[in-house]
């Protein structure tokens, strides 16, 4: 299981402290913390947004975003609204996105990324509103209403949590370097196609090819074009939860090759188990 | 539809503005602001956490709540955590909570509630600890850590938003006093019933019962003890979108008259529609 590092800034683990669950196998090959965030969001999300009332307490309130050219959220929010009355104080603000949560798995576990900044009222451009109601259809009705405006975030950092034990901070200029993974957007129901269906692949894969081999079952959080996480139970030294990662044998270019890819793991960790040599096998068995 | 108004603190509707979508029916028979933001989280919820950066932005995460016997929300969070080097600079934060969207309806329509305060270290008796795993079983995993501790907000205040033009602001007070409804936290599978099945039946309610005859669908956004909330689609004046309020005959004490409760609501709204007097009609038509 040689994890390949040929693509951009690898996330480092120096966050992953000791004391929480381990995380296991190819765990250099996640995309950057950046484009996972990128990711998230690129083809907008329901978002809990965070401002600042009058007396400096954080409230937390919902809202739809897409995101700029740059991954900047943009907002289209009334005047009316309690988040708006605090941006027009405080235009500083926090975006929190979170994958869709995975049956049966902790959703602690999940990908989600937070982006810090400040929002700044803006005029967008037709393709930018277009895209924004694009992604949140129902705003149709309601945005182009006197009351309401749109503001876009200046991007100050954004944290990522990929799960326990993955998580860090990227600065702006990364983000607006990353790409949005060709995987992560389309990921939602392969995840449940794999976790449903193929359950007993999915342990063998974490267990033979993620250095995890006392994994009793593997719940798949998060796919991307470099590989397969899952959220592991079983016996890890003092822990019952690893977090286990996979990476495919090359990058993925479209989700598309997502089910080529899957199947080759499964057949490489079959190898594993019968002992025989990958190239015995038929390549898809 | 005479809407009853004898369960305490009903919310006014002042802040229902006039540019936003209407909202119709019995619109006095919500329970209390407090009593629904408390209903929300009685069995502890998945929230988002809002704390204090060191340069005073809000910074969003994730984090399962439990709450005590007043209301006040509880986490067992890691020091390794942002949200907890930001805890202990500064306790202020907001705990975000919303229900499960329903599927085709606007999420920004769905029941939320943002509890606002600050969070303080302390010791929870084992009741209080039983309670948190019990509504969070993955955390049973590393609550035990010991980098993990527990927090206790003392609430300032609650935001809470129904849907369009149903919100407000609720006390430290209101929200000890009040008492979750018997309903709400039961409520998802019966919404997702009566949308999946009852689809027809709904618009009718709505149309008939809600003051809204140009409703053209009606999905159940919330139900409680006092009644069914709908997110109806349709002409509403210059509005395509209105929030039907309707309200059960009598209020119920348990989750098991909801049916009954309905079928009451569904006979009523047909015999508006052939024109018959209610009591003419059987029952349980």
């Amino acid at each position: 299981m040689t994890p390949f590092t040929d693509h951009g800034a690898s996330p480092t683990l120096t966050e992953h402290e000791r004391s929480g669950p381990p995380i296991l196998g190819d765990v250099h090959s996640f995309p950057s913390y950046a484009e996972q965030a990128r990711s998230l969001v690129a083809a907008g999300a329901m978002a809990t947004l965070s401002t600042l009332t009058n007396d400096t307490f954080p409230f937390t309130s919902m809202a739809p975003i897409s995101v700029d050219g740059d991954a900047s959220p943009i907002i289209c929010v009334s005047e009316l609204a309690e988040h708006t009355r605090n941006l027009r104080r405080s235009g500083r603000a926090s975006v929190f996105v979170a994958a869709p949560t995975v049956e049966g798995v902790d959703p602690l576990a999940g990908p989600r990324a937070t982006y810090v900044g400040t929002f700044v009222p803006f005029d967008p451009d037709e393709p930018t509103i277009e895209r924004h109601l694009e992604a949140h259809p129902h705003t149709r009705g309601y945005v182009s209403f006197a009351d309401f405006g749109w503001w876009r975030m200046e991007v100050q950092h954004l944290r990522y949590v990929g799960g326990f034990g993955v998580m860090g901070w990227a600065g702006a200029e990364d983000l607006a370097a990353a790409r949005p993974d060709p995987i992560i957007g389309a990921a939602p129901p392969m995840i449940d196609h794999l976790n449903d269906d193929h359950a007993e692949a999915c342990t063998l894969i974490a267990r033979h090819l993620g250095c995890a081999e006392t994994t009793e079952s593997a719940t798949v959080t998060e796919l991307d074009r470099y590989g397969v996480t899952f959220a592991a139970t079983g016996q890890f030294d003092e822990h019952r939860f690893a977090t286990v990662r996979v990476a495919f044998p090359l990058p993925l270019d479209a989700a598309e090759q997502v089910r080529g890819a899957t199947v080759e793991l499964v057949r490489r960790a079959r190898a594993v188990t019968t002992g025989s040599s990958p190239s015995e096998r038929p390549e898809h068995s």
